[in-house]
């Protein structure tokens, strides 16, 4: 089962370092006695799990749970793990003597010249992210505008001579085949570029090291597939994986080389480490915001709530000027395109279309709002449900590519047979008025300068569906219309998300939301029949999609601010806020977030925002890992060889000991080393008799490992000989000597803050002589987790 | 001179905790040899001042500076100092027994009630910061209206007859007796109230306990206060006091009593403590700028940008919410007043009006934006060079409330008499329309059917003036009137800001702004003659407004999305966002914001983002207090009092350390203990002997703690008897046995980012033993700085 799991995890390469653990300094400890021990605290069933690499479905039998029998037995629950198999992302400056030697020797205008290379970088991402989010919507206007065309002369042709089903399959097929380069591309090529990419850089931004997640490889499958699956006619929106695009982008420039492309540019180098990458990563995924949705502030706060637990306001001004820049190149280049140079009226792909500021809304509507924010979480719920158990499905049964692609295949035939069943069953036909905004209006059955309304919804790219369901004159839809559309658009939606192509879960959300509030608009004025009052059915639709999407990501202030800016109007702020808070609490109460469930799905050591409240009854004792591996300050290079070859443990840092000389006493902590650091030792070969032996050998300096960053190479490619084993390194110049360190009594929550504020990769739990007793890392913190009945514990596997 | 500091600083009273320090943990620090130590590094010269309490003139002759001889001699430069007078809040739990005990004892379900409580509260704070912003608003429109009908019928008669000169003695004596009044009493009851209040509510969200500045009193005051200055006619706003009347609300419906009123209503106990107040007053201080401009998003910024340190997702969460209330309560009552229920019209107590979505930009005018924003760059400085000087002469020479009064009067009376002389010398007649937005139009000279345009910028409030500006039809203003009212108001305002009356900068600056953009747009489309290009000055006038405010206060982010809420139109972000940008730039090169500018003139140890960027060299060995006093762990009462009564240390914070019995090894760390703790455990008697004694004797609780904050009794207030003096006290309980540490090697920025990511008060620097060698505080991080000409330090003083 573990191993289904790896083939259709984000990162199923054998070849990447997927196997690798997240320095467990547990040296033997699958072997203690840690087997489901049971505690009881504040009245709470608690679970403690084991520690194992055993196979899963022993597991499942010991700790069943009441709760979870009563689920369908054939879906294994693995969200209930949390998988050993992702590093983390260090974001504690490694403050080593090189380190310090180098930020000393720095003059004053030296990290002036840094802050303005920081700011020309971050231009460049905003640049670079705008004219990708350019090319892709060009790329899906003109490529489905073909698609829009070819299909709409053959249907028009067929309509008078009859055989609509020629039709059918041309569309059908069209599309199954336009999928079909899409899925394969990720299926078969880079399979961390499906789905949206949120939950990737969520995880990123979080800490966790998703790998290949900020290729360049990545980038380009993933543009090209979003492409694909828009133009494919899927149920999907081409806005999520511009987030995703933007990390890459930010990850590139800010390295000023690219490893795929074996190109080194010797400059940024001092952005060569995690620290300084992630800063970048939040502006390249801010300004991906801002550019899919024109929304440069939404853009920001997306960063910051999804990822910075530091909040740094030249930082934070920085990425306001990424997203500033993106927007604007988009918007600049879009006019172009249009033919309206300097008119910036595109600001993102998806436009709402102005809001015009005299609708506005009036107080006895706030509990209306509220209502359909109900609806909405309870929708979104449902949506997440269903998607959950589709996704165990898929892990389960669907996880050899060839079957991806033909899953994604299947879903693109049945999306074009259900909307064009759609459109022919339905009877609701519109007179096209002079200034028509339907791009592809059907006429189909309807009357001479009439066309079919359902067609609006289907036959059309998602985007232009929801601008129209905003905007469309009051009696565009009849209701029935607008009910079917989102039955079969929603579990079309729920289906699609998931699917091994790239693509967003946003459009398709706000398009069901849309739908909905219309009808619920339309509903209340046939209802109170006072159409004065309740005129404008496109203010509904607007609150509906704002509720929908909500209910399924459970994005709060972020999303907001974002769905303001669509709208270019802050006169339904108000409402919109108590719309998402209300879909949220109604939501949260079945289910969480639809990027949460997937990124428990995929077992990554996640860290929240706080400790689980109810965890203070834990400490560090409890949570660390022991016994801890150590090296001494002077250390044979065989044993630290043996130590880093040992499979079994995959320990990425080691507390650093010294012992007092001709004392008894045991070792004390005197620094912290990485496995990537004593890599790049071994491979310079930095012994001390060698040292001594060669005295012109220069130094090893801080650009050596900024050189290797982030690929270290694994230790298998690395040769030491039979008498280099049974020399000595010195590890003191290369050693970060002073690791933030805690007392075993400090509690879980105190941990946790310490932990997440700082971006810690590795804590050292000492005691009161400064001994190392253990070692702290992400899974440890991550495990523990409040559940229905309370404090839970996931466990842990080498998936 | 450092009693001269003391006079007119924020916090003046004599009966406050004033003379104690911030746990300066050095016993006997002042006799160290720590004089004028010279250390060169990098090449930057570095002071590293006198940690000394003698006279500041004979400092000032020992380390002048040749950069600060090129200044006029009687200013001193006690920028240069930092207070020792200012304590720190601690934003770390305390995680003694007690508190876990309290925290294992909670079930989830609790936990649900403290966070639906916390969100009943952030709704309380913003419906009575809305109702509050609105109180002022009517007041001063009512008050402000009163004035204006005299004063222009008194005008109106005496045009007619002659003698004029009665109607400006009216004015002047009008104004003036306002301004009388609100200067009394923010200068003889409580004159933490001057000014706009930002810069105190800065450095309470920095960490810093201003005294007296979130409590009721000073609330009235400051209510009291704005609306006197702005109907007395001064060059100031009201928004700027709403910030820091958000959040005295904030601090006090969060504790669930009121110390002043002397009612408690045992509610909100659990959040009696500076963690949880903190994030309360964040709250506050976002509803306030929510209410004052109509900008939630903007506030949330704006509280995150000023305070926060740690964002914390639902925390951020429940700031929007206390913001979108406050808006809409102001909002909903405004809407009452002006008789039109329901229309939601008026989010905030400035209102720019509507920018119609038609005016946009074009792309060549973006380089203008930026020579704006240099402009506003330039003139931002000029104005805090300009005020800092008068700064500085006020706190040599207007130290007393009476001065302080006359100086407030003085102010009113020449701004009423220039307006008058500007008003009547202007022969800038525009024709009155049949739609006129002019609230007091004066004829004055004018033919019938026109008024006086300079009477629109001098004769109202000054928010009707800013509106006037940015949306009067192109040509109701002449470039003289503009450029006359510029400098004029330019230098009222200067002058104005920090007088002893409550008000805030914000109106004065963008008006400012407003009248030079104007003047800008009308200058461009003259010299071009091409009207048809540049024909709508009120964008100019938006811009420079934008440009002048940035220019003085400095704010990035937050602004933006202030000015951009404000203005209800997301067009103009992208100019918005370049021109701050710009003049943030181009003012930073001379001086820093007003803000920051008034902070350093009251020695605030304050804590920015980020250590000096050139401070690695510097380690915790030198930047910490040493030796520090530590208590034992059973530790003899006698001792405590007399270590807390000693005035010349006065520290806050006590390492506990504990002995290995039989052995002679040295004592090591075990905890930490604040004075305020030992406080409460002296007042309650809580004795090892007398705990022995009477068996039944109630345990201490939290809840004593709590009761007794913030406020917690001078030592002096205590009474030991001699024979309690004997008795032992037993720490183990109270303290925090947790503590934070760090080596004595950890580098400063080290040392500052776990400071300032944690919100600590205290850090313990101990040795590879867990021996404690010194103790870092907020003055021993806060007094490195970056001078012109590298690394400064700034000296230590009892003011």
């Amino acid at each position: 089962m573990a191993n289904i799991t790896k083939k259709v995890s984000w990162s199923s390469r054998a070849d990447e370092s997927g196997a690798t653990g997240e320095g467990t300094p547990l040296l033997n400890g699958s072997e203690q006695p840690r087997h489901s021990r049971q505690l009881s605290g504040g009245g709470n069933i608690f679970q403690i799990g084991r520690l194992s690499t055993v196979d899963l479905e022993e597991e499942m039998a010991s700790d069943e749970q009441d709760s979870l029998s009563r689920r369908p037995k054939e879906i294994p629950h693995n969200e209930k793990l949390l998988s050993l198999k992702y590093e983390s992302l260090d974001y504690d400056n490694i403050e080593n003597q090189l380190f310090l030697e180098e930020e000393r020797r720095m003059s004053h205008m030296g990290f002036r010249c840094l802050e303005i290379s920081r700011w020309v970088v971050c231009g460049l991402i905003g640049f670079l992210t705008g004219l990708i989010a350019c090319f892709i919507d060009i790329a899906v206007e003109e490529l489905a505008g073909v698609k829009y065309q070819v299909v709409k002369e053959n249907i028009e042709k067929f309509t008078e001579v009859g055989g609509l089903s020629i039709s059918l399959i041309l569309w059908v097929v069209l599309n199954a085949a336009i999928t079909m380069l899409g899925a394969i591309i990720v299926a078969f090529f880079e399979p961390i570029a499906a789905g949206s990419g949120i939950p990737q850089i969520k995880c990123y931004l979080n800490g966790v090291k998703v790998p290949r997640v900020v290729r360049l490889k990545t980038l380009m499958v993933k543009v090209a597939g979003v492409i694909c699956s828009v133009v494919g006619g899927l149920a999907v929106g081409k806005e999520g994986p511009m987030i995703h695009s933007g990390a890459v982008v930010a990850a590139g420039v800010s390295q000023g080389r690219s490893t795929s492309l074996k190109r080194d540019f010797k400059i940024f180098e001092y952005f060569r480490r995690d620290t300084e990458k992630r800063d970048f990563v939040s502006a390249g995924a801010a300004a991906g915001v801002s550019a899919a949705f024109g929304a440069p502030v939404g853009g920001v706060l997306f960063s910051l709530e999804e990822g910075a637990s530091f909040w740094n306001q030249m930082l934070t001004w920085r990425i306001f000027f990424a997203s500033m820049i993106s927007t604007f190149t988009l918007n600049f280049f879009l006019s172009i395109y249009h033919n309206k140079p300097g008119q910036l009226s595109s600001p993102g792909l998806i436009n709402f279309g102005r809001f015009e500021s005299d609708t506005t809304y009036n107080l006895y509507e706030i509990p209306l709002f509220i209502a359909m924010g109900a609806i909405g979480g309870l929708l979104g719920a449902l949506f997440n449900v269903l998607n959950y158990w589709l996704t165990i499905f898929r892990i389960r049964y669907v996880h050899r590519p060839c079957l991806q692609v033909m899953e994604a295949m299947l879903v693109a035939a049945v999306t074009a047979t259900v909307s064009f069943t759609m459109i022919y069953f339905s009877d609701d036909c519109q007179p096209l008025g002079p200034d028509h905004t339907e791009e592809y209006p059907l006429q189909l059955f309807c009357a001479d300068g009439e066309y079919n309304s359902m067609a609006t919804a289907f036959f059309n790219t998602p985007e232009r569906s929801v601008r129209s369901l905003f905007h469309n004159q009051p009696g565009s839809y009849n209701p029935l219309t607008l009910g079917l559309f989102t039955l079969t658009y929603f579990f079309l939606a729920c289906w699609t998300y998931g699917l091994a192509v790239s693509a967003g879960v946003f459009i398709p959300s706000l398009l069901i939301g849309a739908a909905w509030g219309r009808l619920f608009g339309i509903l209340l004025a046939s209802i109170t029949s006072s159409s004065s009052i309740w005129a404008d059915p496109g203010k509904y639709a607007l609150i509906g999609a704002a509720a929908q999407l909500g209910g399924i990501v459970r994005m709060t202030l972020s999303l907001t601010v974002i769905m303001v800016e669509a709208t270019g109007n802050v006169t339904y702020g108000f409402p919109i806020m108590l719309v998402l808070m209300t879909a949220k609490i109604v939501g949260d109460y079945f289910v969480e977030g639809l990027y949460d469930i997937h990124i428990k799905l995929q077992s990554v050591p996640f860290l929240h925002w706080d400790a689980p409240a109810t965890s203070h009854w834990l400490t560090a004792r409890e949570v660390m890992g022991s016994p801890v591996t150590c090296l001494n300050r002077i250390e044979k290079v065989g044993t630290i060889v043996d130590i880093l070859s040992n499979t079994s443990t995959n320990h990425n840092g080691f507390p650093v000991v010294v012992q007092v000389t001709d004392s008894d006493e045991p070792p004390k902590l005197c620094g912290l080393i990485l496995r990537s650091q004593l890599i790049v030792l071994l491979k310079h070969k930095v012994f001390v008799e060698l040292a001594r032996s060669r005295l012109t050998q220069r130094k090893l300096q801080l650009k050596d490992f900024r050189d290797a960053y982030p690929r270290f190479p694994p230790i298998q490619s690395i040769h030491v000989s039979q008498d280099e084993r049974e020399c000595m390194m010195d590890l003191t110049e290369f050693m970060n000597a002073t690791p933030y360190t805690v007392p075993q009594e400090t509690s879980l929550p105190r941990v946790f803050k310490l932990f997440r504020a700082l971006g810690l990769r590795h804590l050292v739990v000492v005691d009161d002589e400064n001994r190392v007793v253990g070692l702290v890392t992400r899974k440890d913190l991550a495990r523990y987790h409040l559940g229905k009945h309370g404090l839970e514990e996931l466990q842990l596997a080498q998936t």
